[in-house]
């Protein structure tokens, strides 16, 4: 594999020292990179200081010297001598609920490998807001900060185990995360953020010193860590930004980012206008019963034969299933639409349901999978409570997509693509989540996943030093824009809690092939 | 005690943020450091990042900041809200043989307590040399620099205990020392220094956290450490031109450090030339069997009756007599040679010393104090031997002295004013030293003793924002010239090697009063 052409290793030659020129060390290979590179760093740590005059000689003043960078300066990571060695990089994905490294080779860019764990903080709350009133308890955050970055140096040992590497060949790690998990990350309070008027401790924390935050790296190692917009608006998605080519493409795009919180990215290479809301959990399948996380055995693809009406499901790795995620849940409310078994509000329809339907607990059933076809043997099943929620969760998501829209006063079928990120996002059918009305009726070809977009960015600005700069442009590009819930909100919110919409002109690919008295209906 | 006009606690009023304004604390912060004092401050440490949020609220958006700077940047040493807590700093005199320190109170500058002890390096070799030697060995560096960081947080202890502070409240610490010792202080390798062509590690160390070097002070407490000009131009110097003011001044001056290394820097407001060199341990009492450092008991003062030819002596605290220390020797080297007992060559008279002489150990002596009037039962006397290396010591001075002043093409006459620095210096009876042709035949009112300059210009800039750039300025203004020990310099040592000197005319104002034999071979 050749070497990068725009990475973060350089070659300086330094110019030996003479009796003519006694320029200490320091300066003299900080003039060098002067000369070679048109670099001024910023000070040099004290621990490669005191390597410095070592090094130099025994390199013949010849260096590779590893660098980083942030909106401030440049800052010195490492310096070898030998060609051979190897400098690694790690890119972080730092999720509220799963966390993602990769390990990668500075020099040639090559991914050496990947691991993924959950938070190891969800043993103190699921969620971001339960984490930060823990924060607020004594020791609450020294906690909450050591279970991330014990969890991150397990996984770094793991990594570098499986690569037969050292700790100490791992020189930049760059970190995307959402501000609240960036905040914890960093041992920074978050109280503020979840008060108005909604402060984050740092929106731009540059680069700091591994060692400095605990982490288990090289003894000069740097961290980067995207920058935040705001409280909602994280370095994850400034990551994912980057990594989709929003900030670069002529025509309008958007970039949408489907969670708990749906975040929201709109534009083009001149502006960028942002927003996030709560979708609430039900669009991951964290509120049905049978709901679950992506797995082997879950239920990720749902689809409904137009002729006969028999569902059919699919589970990941073809093992029997066990639950359904969050698009096995928004494929399971496209088909049954679509064969009218849910009406225009979401409603069970007994007649089209037939058989399928069931009272447990006190509430509608619609069972997919039977107890003797389930891995464990319990009957999967989706109650109306859960299609409910289901719809409150996709009239939200589509609302913050109009509301954006409208905001910067374009029309949604007018966008060039629709990035799709997240893992969760990945797995989304487009035409499912267009049929319930959960994302706008484009032509198929428009979607587009990303996949983890925040890993994908943090990825790759280990590879590019010029792509730095361009971080600081999204940042400073982005127009951040609360979402009021207000009259005007409340009412785009009510059209859209239907399935597709209550304007169906807005969906005129979607047509239910079933009962059509739910159509009569609007 | 009023508040200091340049100090660096800074007064802030950060606009507190609102729905319309969520910008981070920080960057809230920096923006009002840059607004209220324009002032763009380095990167803000994690650990008041840290406390940062809580802290504006606490004090409701006024803070009352510390801050520091260096050749690079603005650094922001701590936040503070309450105005009647204690901020204080530390100036330090990192001596090869003494450390001093000095605790102020940075808010007013007035000083609260000092405290000096022995270098704990002198357990490993008294000189620099021995010193530099060991740090090559395994762990020797290591050794070196934990024996003195751990003195100095032993001091800052007793220093604290004293004034009823605690070491937490020390935020700006101030470091002078020579290019060997702030090599160690730091940890850095200082093989280099003494091997051609003489490379420090770093010559401009600029400010550094405490915490990262081990010193206990305030978790955010910088230290500044004065810049180096070359191996054998350290920050001492540096400070001590700052202290004396020889860098502000219209006419044309000359610091002078004597000791065992002799460093002289000439000039004036325009321009400064600084060069050093081995002067011998005599001129310190170093070399002579009663040599000692300044002490109760030690005698620092000489005199001859010039009626009698009676000695007299002055103890340090009016003690009994123990030993002699350089100003004593030189006060005796003059003394003996004003009453003919040595002659120009330094050799002893036997026609004048009488019964003074006396030959022990195969050489000749003259008798100071007999046993019974010592403090310990024992004779205190010079040998030809003492005699003979404080006039090599003395030439080697003056050499110095007549190299650097013609290399800049002045006459020594016309220098306005002749500091002498260090503590050795500030006992030196400037008569006595011209006598023996030690340093030039000036007016005894040009002559000024500043005592340890090192600690002041330490002190100063703990004092005064404004003096930073002054540091940098005087760094970047000195030429450092290489003493060349050639024939030229060969030359003038062998003229100088007689009392006061070959050439007579330079020193008119010394007029032995003894034999004239002396005079008459010139």
């Amino acid at each position: 594999m050749s070497e990068l052409a725009n990475g973060w290793i350089k070659r300086v030659s330094v110019t030996p020292p003479s009796l003519k020129d006694n320029t200490a060390d320091a300066d003299r290979f900080e003039n060098a990179l002067k000369a070679v590179l048109n670099i001024e760093i910023a000070d040099i740590d004290l621990t490669l200081s005191r390597k410095l005059p070592d090094l130099l000689r025994k390199y013949d003043f010849n260096l590779r010297c590893i660098l980083f960078k942030d909106h401030k300066k440049w800052r010195l990571a490492g310096i070898t001598g030998d060609n051979y060695e190897i400098v690694a990089g790690l890119a972080v994905d730092l999720g509220t609920t799963t966390v993602v490294l990769r390990l990668l080779d500075l020099s040639t860019g090559r991914t050496m490998a990947e691991y993924s764990f959950s938070n190891p903080q969800i043993s103190i709350g699921p969620d971001i807001l339960t984490r930060i009133h823990f924060a607020e308890k004594e020791n609450g955050l020294e906690t909450l900060n050591s279970l991330i970055i014990d969890g991150l140096n397990r996984a770094i040992a793991e990594l570098c185990r499986s690569g037969n590497i050292s700790p100490s060949v791992i020189y930049l790690i760059s970190v995307a995360g959402n501000t609240a998990m960036t905040h914890l990350f960093l041992g920074l309070n978050p109280r503020f953020l979840i008060r108005e008027p909604y402060i984050p401790a740092i929106n731009r924390p540059g680069c700091l010193n591994a060692r400095e935050l605990g982490i288990n790296a090289n003894q000069s190692a740097k961290v980067f860590v995207f920058p935040n917009t705001g409280s909602y608006f994280g370095g994850d998605l400034v990551a994912g930004i980057l990594y989709s080519g929003l900030n670069r493409s002529e025509k309008t795009a958007i970039l949408v980012d489907v969670g708990t919180n749906a975040e929201v990215v709109l534009g083009n290479k001149n502006w960028l206008v942002a927003c996030a809301g709560a979708a609430g959990p039900a669009l991951e399948g964290g509120v049905t019963k049978m709901g679950m996380m992506a797995g082997p055995g879950v239920i990720d693809k749902v689809s409904v034969d137009s002729e006969t009406g028999l569902f059919s499901i699919h589970t990941i790795e073809d093992h029997p299933p066990r639950g359904i995620c969050g698009s096995g849940l928004i494929d399971l409310a496209a088909a049954l639409f679509l064969s009218g078994m849910i009406d225009i509000r979401g409603k069970f329809v007994p007649e089209a349901c037939k058989m399928g339907l069931k009272d447990k607990d006190g509430s509608k059933h619609f069972v997919l999978v039977p107890a003797d076809a389930s891995a464990e043997g319990i009957e999967l099943s989706i109650s109306q409570v859960d299609i409910d929620s289901l719809i409150r969760s996709k009239a939200a998501m589509y609302t913050i997509l109009e509301t954006i829209s409208s905001y910067v006063g374009i029309s949604l079928s007018e966008l060039s693509t629709f990035y799709v990120a997240g893992t969760f996002g990945s797995l989304i059918n487009p035409r499912s989540a267009i049929t319930i009305g959960m994302m706008p009726d484009l032509s198929e070809g428009t979607y587009k996943s990303i996949g983890n977009s925040s890993l994908e960015g943090a990825a790759m600005i280990l590879k590019d030093c010029g792509l730095m700069d361009e971080i600081d442009d999204i940042r400073n590009c982005i127009t951040y824009i609360e979402l009021n819930v207000n009259q005007d909100f409340m009412n785009r919110f009510s059209a859209a809690r239907f399935i597709p919409h209550t304007n169906l002109s807005l969906f005129p690919s979607v047509k239910p092939v079933g009962f059509s008295s739910a159509q009569e209906k609007d």
